[in-house]
C-alpha cells in the first residue's frame, strides 16, 4: 500500500484545489485532545491515501478514527466551523476513487466503529456501527441462523457504513434485493455536525419522508454515515453451486431463462464470465478451472430450505439444459469447501485483473440480450493497443464488468475507452455505473445516465445539506456552474 | 358517494385555509382550453370531494383530468404561476384523508393516465403510466407470467402512482420487498411543472443520488408521479393457503417462527386477524368462517414453482403445528376459487368495519410480540364507549392494523384514544403509521415516530421542491413554524 510509482491524482487529472482551509498545528491539537492516541499523522497515513486499486492518490496528512457518533459529530461541527474538507473512508475498497482523499483532506475513518448494537432473532433486525467489516457480521449473524443481505469480493475488508454509502449490489442482490430495501434505518451525521437518527428497526414506517434513502448510495457527499439497521435474511439449510460451460453468449442468456423457471425462488446467483477470465485467474492466482475449456462460463446458487427439495429441482434443471445443448459441461457441488473453491473462481477475477497491469473498470447496468455486445464492440476497437478485454458479472442483474488491462496507464489508452464506451451505454438506456457509484473517476459523465434537470436537484440538495462543501469533496456530482 | 352526512373537514378540525388564490372563471377557462372535456366542475365534483371511508369532505369546485405528462405540466406550471393549490388524487382509496381536498384545492386525477407503456418479459420490468389501476396491472401481467410484485384490498381501485405515492405496503411485502426496492424508476412532474424523468428501467443504477425515493412516500406533497417503472416477479406456478385458527395470541406468534422456518423461501403471506374481525365480516358481509371459532386466526399463503415440494413444505409444517398444539383448527386450500375466499375474509375486514359504524383507524408497527398487547390495551381503556376494538394485519412485517368502532363520530372518543395510541406505540419504538402514510388526519402527530432534526429536514425539503406550498397542503407534514 502507498506504494511510490502511484502518480497523485491531482497530477493525473486535471482537477483544481477548492479554496479549503488547510490544516495547522492547532487543529491537529484540537483532535489529539479530543481522541487521544487515535489521531493518525507522518508516514502511517500513506496507505489511507491510497485506494485498493492503486490507482488514485491523496496527500492528506492526517486520519481520525472516532469511536462514537458523538466523535463524529465534534469532528464534523469542527471542521465545518474551520471550512476544513474531510473524506469519509471506510475499509476503503471502492473501485472509483472516491474513498480517498483527491488533495489533502482529513480522512475520518471507520475503523474504529466497529460495534453491534443489537439483534433480534425474531424479526432479524440487526443494529450496528458502520465500520464493522461485512464477514465479520456475516459471521456473527450465520452463528445465529442468519446471514446478511448483501455479500460481495471485498467482504473481508469493506465496511457496513462504506457499503450503504455506495449502495452496494453484490453477489446476493438478485434474491434479496438491494438496500434500499433492506436497510431498515441509519444514523447519520450532516456536514455541520448535527446528528440525524433515522435508526428506526421496523420493517414498514411510512411517517414522512425517507430520509434515510438520500444517504444510501450518496458516497458520503451528504452525511457521515455512522449506525446502520438492516433486515437479515434467514441462513438457507441447503446451498447448491452449479459450475457451467456454454458455448455461446446466447446460450447464456437462454440457460439464464431456463434456470430462472426451473429453480424459481432458490435462484440465489447467476454469475457468467468469459474464457478470458478464466486465463487470467488461471495465470495470475493459480486457480484450475473445473470444467473444459469453453467461451463462457456460468455460475448458478441456489439456496433453500429442504436440500432434497432443492437438488431435485437443481437436478431438474441440469438434466434439461445438458439435453438441449444449452450447456456443454458442468459440475454440482452442495459442500462447503467445494462451493468456497468454485465462487473464488468468480469473486477473485478483480484481484487477478490487479495482476495483470493497470485495470480500466467499467461497471455497467445494460439490458441483459445486449450485454455482451459491448465487450466485443470494445475488444475490436482497442486491438493491440489494450492487453486484455474481459466481461463477467451479475447477468442476473443485468449489471456487466467490463475490464480493461494494460502495462501501464495510458492517457491515449483511456481516450480510445471513454467517452465510448459511456455513448453506447447511453445508446441502450444503460446505467454507467450499475453498483460502484461515481465517486472521483466517473462523476463527470454523470450526463451519461441522468438527465440534466435531475444533475441540477442533486446539486441542489447537496448545497442544501452541505452549504459549504466540505464532505468528500470532488466526487459523485460535477461541480455546480 | 359524496354523501350528505361527512361534515366539511375544515368545519370538523381546526384548520386555516392558506393564503391561495381562489379559482377564477378565467381559470378554468384556461384548463378547458388546455384539455376540452376532461374538466370537472358543479355536482359531479362531488364524489372527489369525499374519502372512500367517508370521513374527511373538501369544497373543490374543480377536477382535471390529463392525459399526459405534457399537460400535468402545464397544469402545475399555471397554478403555481397562479399559487392555485393542487389536489393530486390516484384512486381516492387512502386512508388517512391525503387523497381529498381540505378547502378548496383543484383536484388533479390520474383518471385517464392508464397506458401500459412497456413491459419486458426477460427482465419482468413494466413501465406504465401512474393511473393505471392495480389489478387491472396485475391481469395484464398474469398473462405474460407475471404479478405486481404488491397486492392490496383497495386493489380494484387504487392506482399504481397512488401506491408509489403512498409507498403502499399490503399483502406482498413479506415475500417481494417494499416499494423503495422494486420500482426502478419514476416520471415527476414538480410544483413549478418541470418535468423529472428518472424513468429507468436497471435493476441496478448508482449514477448520483436516487432522487425517485424522495417522491416514494411523499404523498403528492413534493411532486405529482405520472410514470412508473417496476419490477415484477415471476407468476408463481402453485399457490396454497392455510386458515388456521389459534388459542392464543403467542400461538399465532409460534407458529409464524416455526412456519418461516419450514416454509422458508416460498412463504408469501402471514396474515392474522382476531375473533372480533370474524364476528365482523360474518355479521355484516354474510361470509362465514371455514374452521371453528378460535380467538385468533391465522393466514398463510405460499407462493413457489412446484407444487409438489410446496404441499409437502406445507403438510409437513400442518402436522408440526397440529400435533405441538399450535393450531387448534384449520383448513388448506390450492385451488384458485377457494384460495379466494379464504383470502377475503382477511381482505373484506376493512370493508366490514366501514358497516359497522365511524371507523377510528390505526396502522401501527410494533415489535411483534407486543403486537397484540395494543388491542387488549385500549378495549380495556374504552370499555363500553367504543362499540368494537379489533386487531388484524400484516404480523409477518410487524404491522397491526388497529381499529375501533362507534355509532358516530365522536371528540370523546378521539380524545380516549389519541394521544394515548401514539404514546403506546413511541414507548415501543414503533411507527404510528406503518403504510397508510399521515396524509391529513395523521400529519401533526409525526413527532411520536420522528426525531424533530428530521421533521425540520423533511420541511426543508418541502420549501425547497415547493416553494409556494401548492403541492396538497394540509398534509403530510406539520405546518413549518
Amino acid at each position: 500500500a502507498g506504494s511510490p510509482e502511484v502518480v497523485p491524482t491531482c497530477e493525473r487529472y486535471a482537477v483544481r484545489r477548492l479554496p479549503f482551509a488547510r490544516l495547522a498545528d492547532g487543529d491537529v491539537a484540537f483532535f489529539e485532545r479530543l481522541m487521544p492516541g487515535r489521531v493518525v499523522t507522518g508516514e502511517e497515513v500513506k496507505p489511507f491515501n491510497v485506494d485498493w486499486l492503486k490507482s488514485v492518490r491523496g496527500c492528506s496528512q492526517l486520519v481520525l478514527k472516532p469511536q462514537t457518533t458523538a466523535e463524529v459529530s465534534q469532528v464534523l461541527r469542527y471542521c465545518h466551523e474551520r471550512n476544513l474538507a474531510v473524506n469519509p473512508q471506510g475499509g476503503n475498497t471502492g473501485l472509483v476513487g472516491g474513498s480517498v482523499p483527491v488533495f489533502d483532506e482529513i480522512i475520518l475513518s471507520t475503523a474504529l466503529m466497529n460495534r453491534i448494537i443489537s439483534f433480534d432473532k425474531v424479526s432479524g433486525i440487526l443494529v450496528c456501527q458502520a465500520g464493522c467489516v461485512l464477514e465479520r457480521l456475516n459471521e456473527y449473524l450465520e452463528q445465529q441462523g442468519f446471514i446478511m443481505p448483501l455479500d460481495l469480493g471485498a467482504k473481508g475488508s469493506c465496511h457496513i457504513g462504506g457499503n450503504v454509502a455506495t449502495n452496494a449490489g453484490g453477489l446476493r442482490l438478485l434474491r434479496y434485493g438491494s438496500l434500499r430495501g433492506t436497510v431498515l434505518g441509519l444514523e447519520v451525521v450532516l456536514a455541520d455536525g448535527s446528528a440525524l437518527d433515522c435508526l428506526a428497526s421496523l420493517r414498514k414506517d411510512n411517517t414522512g419522508y425517507d430520509l434515510k434513502q438520500l444517504f444510501i448510495g450518496s458516497e458520503g457527499t451528504l452525511g457521515v454515515i455512522t449506525a446502520v439497521s438492516i433486515l437479515c435474511p434467514q441462513k438457507p439449510k441447503a446451498v447448491n453451486l452449479a459450475f457451467l460451460g456454454c458455448q455461446s453468449f446466447a446460450k447464456v442468456l437462454e440457460t439464464f431463462t431456463v434456470c430462472r423457471a426451473m429453480l424459481g425462488e432458490i435462484l440465489s446467483a447467476y454469475e457468467f464470465m468469459d474464457e478470458k477470465c478464466m486465463e487470467l485467474v488461471e495465470r495470475h492466482l493459480k486457480l484450475s478451472s473445473p470444467v473444459s475449456d469453453s467461451p463462457f462460463y456460468v455460475l448458478i446458487e441456489t439456496s433453500g430450505s429442504n436440500s432434497t427439495h432443492d437438488e431435485e429441482k437443481l437436478n431438474n434443471f441440469l438434466e434439461q439444459a445438458m439435453a438441449s445443448g444449452l450447456v456443454s459441461d458442468g459440475t454440482v457441488a452442495t459442500d462447503d469447501m467445494k462451493i468456497k473453491a468454485l465462487w473464488s473462481l468468480r469473486e477473485r477475477i478483480t484481484e487477478a485483473l490487479t495482476h495483470d497491469g493497470y485495470v480500466y473498470k467499467y461497471d455497467i447496468s445494460l439490458p441483459v440480450g445486449k450485454l455482451y455486445d459491448l465487450v466485443t464492440d470494445m475488444r475490436a476497437r482497442l486491438g493491440q493497443s489494450a492487453k486484455n478485454v474481459v466481461g463477467y458479472g451479475h447477468l442476473g442483474d443485468g449489471n456487466l464488468h467490463l475490464n480493461i488491462t494494460a502495462e501501464s496507464y495510458s492517457h491515449s489508452l483511456l481516450d480510445a475507452i471513454e467517452p465510448f464506451v459511456y455513448e453506447w451505454t447511453a445508446r441502450c438506456s444503460g446505467s454507467i455505473s450499475a453498483e460502484h457509484g461515481l465517486g472521483f473517476k466517473k462523476k463527470q459523465f454523470i450526463q451519461y445516465s441522468k438527465p440534466s434537470e435531475a444533475v441540477v436537484l442533486m446539486q441542489r440538495f447537496k448545497a442544501m445539506l452541505d452549504p459549504k462543501g466540505i464532505l468528500n469533496p470532488y466526487k459523485t456530482l460535477p461541480s455546480a456552474p
